[in-house]
């Protein structure tokens, strides 16, 4: 992909890590245990997959002290595989290079203020007393409305609308179709209909944070929706507004967190996890996939809800006893008292 | 965030409130009970939080008759104080002034018609044959194609497509992102390959509607896909093709409907919850998050399905035996038989 | 909607049908059973719902030889009715006609290369080393990156993006507001802070596939993440990077699928089900709405997860129970015992 390359030995020199086998081999990519060839370093992050390092051909593998003697080539030993080699994998990465300045095309308000070395790209639109920080790439397509601020080195790739008052913080990394501080979902039934109530807060996003593609995060009633530093959302999230989420904590895809919802730090949030409005989540929380939490979490742990995937006319007949269950636990309870 | 302010006595009379206390207090914000200051205004809607109304600073609160003893303020009486609080704060809500006209960038088909008092922003595609009426806003970046209809008052905010064959009633806001008009999900398996069944119907928004931040309404096959007047669908839903949806029915993010469903008025779909296709759902039904609606429902009230989030541990014992249910049963009847 | 007209008889010969009644009757437009007026036609796909015939006003219907004593008017008979309705229904559509050329405000890098038989609307951009192919339309806003390919005949309805090492096969369409090429969600956990996993790999998606609105597939992290020929995704669904989904596979809307899991062909995927990462499902098999995957599918069929909707209070008490499954399963293993 780039020209990038290095020897094992360099590379082990700038990670700080230690060399087995030949140190001059060249390396010039990155790939699979199963797909990496010649001139290309791979990893084992896992040791029970340690048979399957006789089948690679990769120059160079990072794995642990312990499986050294299984590699079939260079070995670079790394305490943590996976972490070493995410780092080493990016030197291969080569993320297109945007050139500081305006595009033409972008619509920019006289009071915004752009940083002399963003990049503000084609069909950009910036509101009122925007503010765009230092190195930040506003991709193209992007609407960023009024009172809004960009900060340093913060990339919206494409297509990112910021609607009003959002504050992004500095490293962030926002994808495509992402929609940050629409209305929240506030209403109130009056005499049959419903009218909106407003929502006057904004959004902070604090720093190193990562949206991924087409997630909302809502702007908050009264105060803002928060996302502390570190937080790392997946695609097609839904955080609605006045939720707060802590620092470090990653949500994987289709996820959903309800108005008012407060998220501690170092929490794991599964695909497709939910998570009803107004409940706290204390720090260290995991939620597996697909459950619903409908109560506040105070120890920290892995929970969990649902029901195990079957055949379908198993669970046919599973289910319909799900509707009779406290009829039949009843009827157990009845069966022990009628015993001697 | 704007200039507004008033009295506590030009709030009541502009609402038909009754004051409690001083009247001449000037109010120049709304705040939530903890977080008000001097010159703020809050509400309690609950009597159960009354005992945090002692540690309030607010200026103003609106309460019932029956909180008031409690106010540690100015107090404006009111029978529903969250729908007046809603009433109030719109006035301290400043959305961007929308100037009419054209934007010199929009792309406009010569068969188009737009009203003199609408607004279409930057980067705005209209198709042909489609009008936007009178103090319509399209914001920048909205895609509307051929044969569509946008009604007078109405909002897209930004970046929001309407495929084809989309007419939107009066004073309905399209949140950023949203995609209507779509092609449903037609299909007919035909010697192996899949063939689509064209969808030449399409969709139609009633008044006073919203619509939030990238949630999809498909156009219809054979006749259109409905939204009533009044309906309130929150961020990334999904609404089917042929769907109708009752007057004043709101769903939460994150929840489905599948083609050709039927959902009554008054209804409140909670989030991430699923309608099944072909279905219809009576007037006044209460869906609760995450559950699935997989038969028709007749009688208003709440439905629930899904199981309780417990620890992990728990959790795969207790799933283990759902696998089991039914054997279970079984089991507790040959016991009942077996007992004399 | 189009001036197309044709006779029950030149409909017939067009596609290999017999004709029952007058064959000289002039169609000029489709409809259901239940709305279809004088002048269009209908079809009956299933023999259940046979008597509603006698109350359609349909000029011609589409049926099988079995239920053609039933027809009221008019009958084209087939072996699949649907599957004929889908093909002259086809005749009824009138796509908008996209003329070769590229619009004046695309911003195409000079190291594009697009076919002059493609369409290239309002506000496009396209990237370095990016190829459009023949008879292509790239709809209006899309966001085209770097090393993308876009095959010949496929559209790109409106707001499209692809972020960068994405290749489309020919004859795909792809709907508003879908993000294809995306970072995938690699992450790893390093003294306390997320840092991101390179994600080198592509997007490559087959001949005939269809990607719904503001569907997200991220691209693969050392690999490509793979549609085969013929997938259709519904709107909003979320496919992790490295996912391979086989040829003709359907996935309704909102469902997921996480990172490396394969999906074999001809699968059916329902609404909002999800796929745990690294899991593998055979050919065949069809996963009911808004179950959840957990474990590799090895034997083509149908399969389920979740309990079925009930009224919210007969589910509060049965939902309390399954927390005490495992101990009330156990009591009933104790019972029998127990007897003599």
């Amino acid at each position: 992909m780039t020209a990038f390359q290095a020897t094992a030995d360099e590379l082990a020199q700038r990670f700080g890590l230690i060399v087995h086998g030949d140190g001059t081999v060249p390396v010039h990519g990155v790939a699979t245990l199963s797909g990496a060839g010649q001139g290309q370093l791979t990893f084992l992050a896992n040791s029970r997959y340690r048979n399957q390092l006789a089948d690679s051909r990769a120059s160079v593998v990072i794995l642990r002290q312990e499986d050294a003697p299984a590699a079939p080539a260079t070995a670079l030993i790394a305490k943590d595989p996976y972490t070493t080699f995410a780092r080493i994998a990016a030197l291969f990465d080569a993320p297109p290079v945007r050139e500081p300045g305006v595009h033409a095309s972008a619509v920019i308000d006289a009071s915004a203020r752009i940083a002399p070395s963003a990049h503000v790209g084609p069909f950009v639109v910036v509101g009122a007393n925007s503010i765009i920080g230092e190195g930040a790439v506003i991709g193209p397509g992007c609407v960023i409305g009024d009172d809004c601020e960009v900060g340093a080195a913060t990339e919206l790739i494409a297509r990112v609308t910021l609607v009003t008052r959002v504050r992004i913080g500095q490293r962030v990394r926002v994808h495509p179709g992402v929609v940050l501080g629409a209305d929240g979902f506030g209403l109130a039934m009056d005499a049959g209909r419903w009218i909106n109530v407003p929502q006057l807060g904004g959004v902070r996003i604090g720093d190193d944070c990562e949206i991924g593609a087409n997630t909302c995060i809502d702007r908050g009633a009264l105060e803002d929706t928060v996302l502390e530093e570190d937080v790392r959302l997946d695609n097609l999230i839904q955080v609605g507004h006045n939720v707060h989420i802590g620092a470090h904590t990653a949500m994987a895809g289709c996820s959903a967190v309800a108005g008012s919802a407060k998220i501690g730090r170092y929490c794991l949030i599964g695909g497709a996890a939910g998570v009803l409005g107004h409940l706290e989540i204390c720090d260290k929380v995991t939620i597996t996939a697909m459950s619903l939490v409908t109560s506040s979490i105070r120890e920290p742990g892995q929970y969990s809800s649902g029901t195990p995937l079957t055949d379908n006319r198993s669970w046919r007949k599973n289910a319909a006893r799900f509707k009779q269950l406290d009829a039949l636990a009843r009827r157990v309870q009845a069966n022990e008292k009628e015993q001697p």
